[in-house]
């Protein structure tokens, strides 16, 4: 598979198949309060509660898995501000070969405490992209080790699609659905399964305000990079990818932008009325629904819980 | 049925169809780390995610459907420091029937608004047993409304039976089983219903050592009284009942006390582990296990996480 193409529902029931027998088929749970405040059928896909703590154990499981045994051997390399690298080093443990992680300085410490844990090699580097990708470059050439890009990858986006095959077999009967937006390796791959088994399914994704980076290209109909991003959704701060908004444009996703602060009540309300722990940028989604409560009144919506690794002595 | 007798495989199997259509069946979860940290293999019986946060409402819904209607006109009445009193609300609101909760001063706060959301009739009381008891009797004589007892009543410890019986079903393999001890509904309901399906089972309840009157009372043969319970687990203050530890003693269910100190740490490792919010009783479960670790060894244990109403302003 070209890494650049976009998946299908081919390949993401492939990927579903493939991490079957390490992922967790994540509850879905709802609330009456929550319900309330929206004024609509909230149903929460718990991604939180995945291996690792969130949903980029999907697609870090699923390009382990796909590749073949010489290639495997010699490992695996990504880039990455925390869930998506812990989520590379977990799967590479599951198939015992080595991961190398490049994390950029100022990252979670809860997501770096959690790639060592898995045993992975960690590589730091300056928190700017071009530093990322200079050192995951660096370590490719020296390893040989397979590049995992944590959201620019046909493997990743299906493997972050399976979590719409779920969800919508859990919950058949839903009108939209709405995941985080930051490199766009969920929202891509959930449009694609979701549209696959229900065309015309309306799809949202919530977007920081700070990191509006995919709603302005959408809008201008062109790729539009931002400067330095401004948003504690420390998950978010990516630049949405080539082919991820691609399939975001094709699959007409609606970008609703939130702030850091509507962000932080939606957080404190999850926490509150659900009973989980959910980190910053998964709180996003409930932020949407509640910013676009008239638009959206009456419907039962799905929601993607992206990860819960937060540190709880540094809540915001 | 006597309130003062104990249910029967049977009554608990009457309530688990009675509450079907009200409450949730929560999931299980685990998580590798934690297992690495007990040396044994746990499943979590998520109660915080029950209606309310608590597994209250199991007790509390079998109890008002169990009413004909002439009596549920009249209305309920308890006295509970928390989520009893607002599982009591919640249950009444299902049958259209108004609740009195008798609450004693300094309960935690988000507890209380539960309590007003569903819609009860408040009464404040001072924070001892003769007060509380005292408030709903009069509640009781002036409007007829039935007493339904936080533990010391059959058809509330049959509700909370009910865990156990979907604890069993969904993970079938289990060589032991621990709840929280506090009044005694929910470790008296379960060990009926476990011992009903699994005669033998090894069964455990965690007790804080500032509130260790079972452990005391097991130990002396006969049911003692502590002074004022010293524990910041503000769900396992009361005294054990008296049919309930009539159950403990049958069912030979083995007391572990533990520090808030351990609770505390075994709080944070669930809220970083698992992702869950759940108040500081829930985890005597977990730091008795951990204490426990070379008895429980290799073991697989099913424990209940009994709910996730906390001040998140103000946790420990």
């Amino acid at each position: 598979m070209n890494q650049h193409t976009l998946p299908t529902l081919e390949t993401i029931r492939d990927a579903a198949a493939r991490i079957a027998p390490h992922a967790m088929v994540t509850p879905v749970l709802r609330s009456d309060a929550l319900d309330a405040l929206a004024g609509a059928r909230l149903h929460f896909k718990c991604e939180n509660l995945q291996r690792g703590g969130a949903f980029k154990f999907r697609g870090a499981c699923n390009a382990v898995w796909s590749l073949d045994d010489a290639a495997a051997r010699r490992g695996v390399v990504t880039h990455s501000s925390g869930n998506h690298g812990s989520a590379l080093a977990l799967a590479a443990a599951t198939r015992g070969i080595i991961a190398h992680v490049v994390v950029p300085e100022g990252a979670v410490q809860a997501k770096l405490e959690l790639i060592a844990r898995a045993g992975a090699v960690l590589h730091r580097c300056a928190p700017t992209q071009a530093a990322r990708e200079a050192a995951a470059e660096r370590v490719q050439r020296e390893t040989g080790a397979v590049l995992v890009h944590p959201y620019a990858d046909a493997r990743v986006m299906a493997g972050q699609g399976t979590i719409a095959l779920e969800l919508l077999a859990q919950v058949p009967a839903l009108d939209a659905l709405i995941t985080p937006l930051g490199g766009g390796g969920l929202a891509a791959g959930v449009a694609i399964a979701a549209h696959a088994l229900r065309p015309g399914l309306p799809l949202f994704a919530a977007e920081p305000a700070g990191a509006d980076d995919a709603a302005r290209s959408l809008a201008a109909g062109r790729r539009v990079e931002i400067g330095v991003p401004d948003t504690l959704c420390d998950g978010l701060r990516a630049w949405v990818g080539v082919p991820n908004l691609q399939a975001l444009r094709e699959h007409t996703v609606e970008v609703i932008t939130v702030s850091d602060e509507e962000t932080i009540a939606a957080m404190r309300l999850i926490w509150r009325e659900l009973k989980l722990v959910v980190e910053v940028s998964s709180a996003t989604v409930l932020a949407a629904v509640l910013k676009a409560r008239d638009h959206l009144a009456g419907q039962r919506i799905g929601l993607v819980i992206t990860g819960g690794n937060v540190d709880l002595d540094a809540l915001p």
